[in-house]
């Protein structure tokens, strides 16, 4: 046993990133305590998956711990941070959120451990592919924080609450925006009842060419080259869908826009 | 050798997808004789991966073909497709382009086949797993056509010009757009010279996740429940890329309008 895998660690959250953190702590050796969650059956879930106790209640929350994970939603980490804190005011306080500064607890002991991943609580992930990012007010924090997201992790870097915002941003367009570029497509498909898994082998490629050119690389289509027949054509299929037409719109000039600069510095 | 594998084929294009067909008809036993390029040197480097003949001169595209696949660009298409069928107006003359209807070809045996897959001469992929989709003009045709797909896919289907351009643009929203999020991604992470394989990981499980779940299940993120604070915040990170934050703009929005119009249809 390690002397990190000696804390004791509470869980402050049952969601999706939480479930996951939790599953690869306990599955490490690590010893979690005690989650807690707004709601005791969420708390009750996950605390039954990592065999410790649970609350949902603030002020049940140990004081006695020495780690606190807050693993909860962006607006109530703001809302919460002083009230949690002022739980166990000389323990180690570490959020999970990409796009939160470290100094949304004003405790002195405050980091981040920034898994960047997209989680759900029915998949569990292999938590050693996902790079995971660190933060501490502390350098003793640090060493804590290393040794952890070095068990769990086989990607672990040190990154400041500025850059962590631009990476999360990033995150936001490689996760979310290209999930959401399926959503549409999968409504286009359906007006002509074809079934969105066809694209998957299309995805899959498309995916697949990121491990070996760039992005700017990899890009084929009507747009690249500004095909305005093409262009045109497939805007007035969306004549129906006036946002899904002005996503079109914006994306195929910026495709664009993007190719004749990378030219221009080749 | 069935009876499509003794059809002379000629193959009018050497591009990406031109290249990739070419190497799967070959693989599968089938005869093209020719491969026809405006230009010698890309004519000339796929004849010699398929051990056949080349030309750059419409002229000199051999009028005794059985079957000529017309894999070139949109417009061009529209502007060659009379010269071609004239060369030899009683063979079957198939495109492959999934936004351009059957009657861009004039002559009494017409077709398409469309392999709907973002292809790229460097690295050949498996032609099994690529849905190909297929319309004749004439039902003799269809047989030979689907005698054809059937030898390189798995998985080929009949549909109309109309439907293939929904599919068409469905694949511009799941490949080139889907990419360009990417392409803006790595842009953003260059100010702070973050490599983009850094991202690898969230991508990879991203675009994994809608194997399992549809894409509006699988999202997640600030969009989803619009996180005001996040969403703001991720702007003013971008006031320096207006092109990039008028698209993070709609795209959130976007998404919390799926998500709403999927929580009432619940």
């Amino acid at each position: 046993m390690t002397d990190a895998q000696s804390l004791r660690i509470v869980l402050i959250g049952a969601g999706n990133l939480a479930t996951n953190l939790g599953l690869a702590l306990t599955a490490s050796g690590y010893n979690v305590v005690q989650v807690y969650s707004r709601t005791a059956a969420s708390a009750g879930a996950l605390a039954e998956r990592l065999d410790c106790d649970f609350t949902d209640g603030i002020d049940k929350i140990r004081d006695d711990a020495d780690l606190y994970f807050v693993a909860i939603k962006d607006s109530a980490l703001e809302v919460l941070s002083e009230v949690l804190t002022g739980i166990n005011p000389n323990a180690l306080w570490v959020h999970t959120a990409g796009s939160m500064p470290i100094d949304v607890f004003a405790c002195c002991r405050r980091g981040v451990f920034y898994p960047m991943q997209t989680f759900s609580k029915r998949e569990t992930v292999d938590f050693r592919s996902i790079p995971v990012f660190l933060e501490t007010a502390v350098a003793d924090d640090m060493d804590i924080l290393r040794s952890i997201a070095d068990d769990l992790s086989d990607k672990v870097y040190e990154l400041g609450s500025d850059d962590r915002k631009l990476l999360h941003l990033s995150a936001v367009f490689c996760c979310n925006f290209v999930n959401h570029c399926c959503t549409m497509a999968a409504d286009i498909l359906s007006d002509k009842n074809i079934p969105f898994d066809v694209m998957l082998p299309l995805i899959d490629r498309t995916v697949e060419k990121l491990h070996t050119f760039t992005p700017l690389e990899a890009q084929t289509g009507p747009a690249v080259r500004y095909d305005e027949n093409v262009i045109g054509m497939q805007m007035s299929l969306l004549n129906h869908r006036p946002d899904l037409q002005h996503i079109y719109e914006l994306m195929s000039k910026s495709i664009h826009k993007y190719k004749i600069k990378g030219k221009k510095e080749e």
